[in-house]
């Protein structure tokens, strides 16, 4: 077999579907051809290769796929430190409000920040991701709120793939919060939002799905239905912000559209988990958020587990709820904070993350005809990627082959 | 003013006592000659400088004196990822000690590492560590229990400073665990470690101070009274984990022998507080190991600030209970699990860090005479160091003035 590059003598980590656990190969090696994976499994049933790149000897090292980080708030201007320090100085949260605080102090700061400030302001984010062997990630828009800013948001994360070797996977969250201009009218800005913002977005194409925070403090129910049908009428897949401080039968909700996934679920109850797994809804697991907040809900494992609802774990790295750059450490919460397993982490990050994105056909575990998205990393057993808190033993990330 | 090196243009956490908060200079120079302070503080008031080396412009960045992580196991050999790993697959402690897991089977691995492997071992942990800003850093023996592992833990923690720009403060924490071969006769152990042991670290002059491990499930508090006498005997200063999982009157028991530290103290009692304030001892928080234990005791954070007990952070790094290597992750977790301020955080990381390990004199504040370390930052304000997860935003790291 011609292939332009060769991983030989690693441990594999594969993450194909229906095996036991993450489908680890002693004796691997993963060969790379255009930029895709031409072989990934056992040395002793590979192939003769012809390489006509590079040949590299892991020395044992572990191969996984490159992470995937589902559901980020990335592309955003400003931080919300001042407010953090606030909090903990003994402020309520309705004099950190007076104060300009909250999710619409971000919402100033990114409305105020021209397109290269605000990939200027990101880099520093993504590299912290892409250090870890992060190779594609989400990023929502939702600090906009009125058209111009929310395309900008959107034109800025594309533009990250730009600058750096990463895969960038766009989010349309409009349906975030109710802008200040609109006075609380949400029916006025949800015209907005169905009938001049999703239009200009498509036209550019500078969307791969649509979000919508649902919850009492941001959108109920019918508000979100609104949006969803707008979303579908244009052909975009959606996904929800569901249950995560209250039960609003999100996860019903999310299935009911069919929405490539509902993320962070504390409050999900039993029929809401049932309904995931009817759908076939990813649960995007969030146990930064659930930390800052000191939250005491955990989402329902046990019950997602018991329904085979996929599992996916994600930074949610947004500068309110969760200033977070590590999907290391999101993995650590999640087992530390959940109680996930080592291998329901290591899947959350990888395969299950690529499901909740619909980029499984492409990404998401080590399999002949995907692209060839690698992490290398210097352990001596994968339950070291969740275990420690901190520390980074990635030795390589490789990227489309390279 | 002669001085080798000039840091200008900046803004300073001076941490200088007896003033509030930080000691914040916005217009803020630095100076070293000879690996020491030589001005630190307002460029307005700053002397005429005949600058040798090298001139900075710092362009606004923050300085702040190096991080000092003041309570650490950072030599060891092996990991605990896969007791982790059976833990959160539902295995109980029983069977992990039955599988040969637990605080032994770190005994166990560093007995069988020669010095440098034990140094090579933990370099990589040292290096995430410095790459923080930290500058001084404490490392305890008590994974090896006899005389012949306990000295190479602690010449391994000695000769990491030949290796990196860093100074290492040591502690023998014999009194860690009763090894196995003693089949659970505590005093034959602490016979040996009073009469051997320690002579034979002091001979070598490898200890700054003595620690013990005061639990239910260490050692009682007359057993520690005999190892802190034999310390004291030695001019040794002493330090004790006191009441991290009960209440066992460690905090007066620390306050008795004059302390340098008492670090956890989880369930210590307004009485123990009381005592460590009128001993000067200083209490050195260790949220990680708290947050892996996922315990909800936390320590008496109101009670040590009314009564003016001075607050440490660290990261406690050690195999079992806290594999974090991210001075900057305790102090978020400082202030999220504890409710620490920021100010009180970035306080504890620098001078009362070196507070607790009798280095104040030389350490922890920018002020003339103290050794020149510094950390420069790529921050707008101090409360992003905490505020962040996962993020180093460090600039640059300077030691003894370079």
């Amino acid at each position: 077999m011609r292939v332009d590059q060769l991983w030989r003598n690693a441990r594999l980590a594969t993450l194909v579907p229906d095996v036991p656990g993450i489908g680890v190969v002693e004796d691997g090696m993963v060969a790379s051809r255009d930029g895709r994976i031409a072989y990934a499994g056992s040395a002793s049933r590979a192939p003769r290769f012809e390489v006509s790149q590079a040949d590299t000897d892991c020395k044992r090292r572990w191969i996984t796929p490159g992470l995937i980080d589902c559901h980020t708030h990335l592309v955003h201007a400003g931080d919300r430190a001042w407010e953090f320090e606030q909090r903990l100085a003994g402020a309520d949260y309705a004099a950190i409000a007076a104060g300009g605080g909250g999710i619409l102090s971000t919402v100033r700061a990114t409305r105020a920040a021209q397109l290269p400030e605000l990939v200027s302001a990101s880099l520093p984010r993504l590299d912290a991701l892409l250090a870890e062997g992060v190779t594609t990630l989400e990023v929502k828009s939702g600090y906009g709120l009125d058209t111009e800013t929310e395309v900008r948001q959107l034109r800025a994360a594309r533009e990250l793939a730009r600058h750096r070797e990463v895969s960038i996977s766009t989010t349309f969250l409009g349906a975030h919060a109710v802008p200040p201009e609109m006075d609380g009218s949400v029916d006025r800005y949800l015209d907005l939002l169905c009938n001049e913002m999703l239009p200009a977005i498509v036209t550019e194409g500078l969307a791969d799905a649509v979000d919508a925070y649902g919850e009492h403090l941001a959108f109920a129910p019918h508000e979100i239905r609104r949006v969803f049908a707008a979303a579908k009428a244009l052909g975009l897949a959606t996904r929800l912000h569901a249950d995560q401080l209250s039960n609003q039968h999100g996860a019903a909700l999310a299935a009911e559209f069919g929405c490539l996934s509902a993320d962070h679920l504390e409050f999900t109850d039993e029929a809401g988990v049932a309904s995931l797994a009817a759908a076939g809804t990813t649960a995007v697991m969030l146990p930064a958020a659930y930390y800052a907040l000191r939250e005491t809900q955990r989402p329902p494992i046990e019950s997602l587990r018991r329904h085979g609802v996929p599992l996916a774990v994600a930074t949610d790295c947004n500068p309110g709820t969760a200033p977070l750059t590590s999907i290391l450490l999101a993995m650590n919460m999640a087992a530390t904070l959940f109680q996930m397993t080592v291998e329901e982490c290591i899947a959350g990050v990888t395969r299950e993350a690529a499901r909740a994105l619909g980029l499984l056909s492409n990404a998401g575990t080590l399999e002949a005809g995907k692209w060839c998205d690698l992490a290398i990393w210097d352990i001596e057993r994968p339950a070291e990627l969740v275990y420690r808190m901190g520390f980074n033993p990635l030795h390589r990330r490789i990227r489309r082959g390279r």
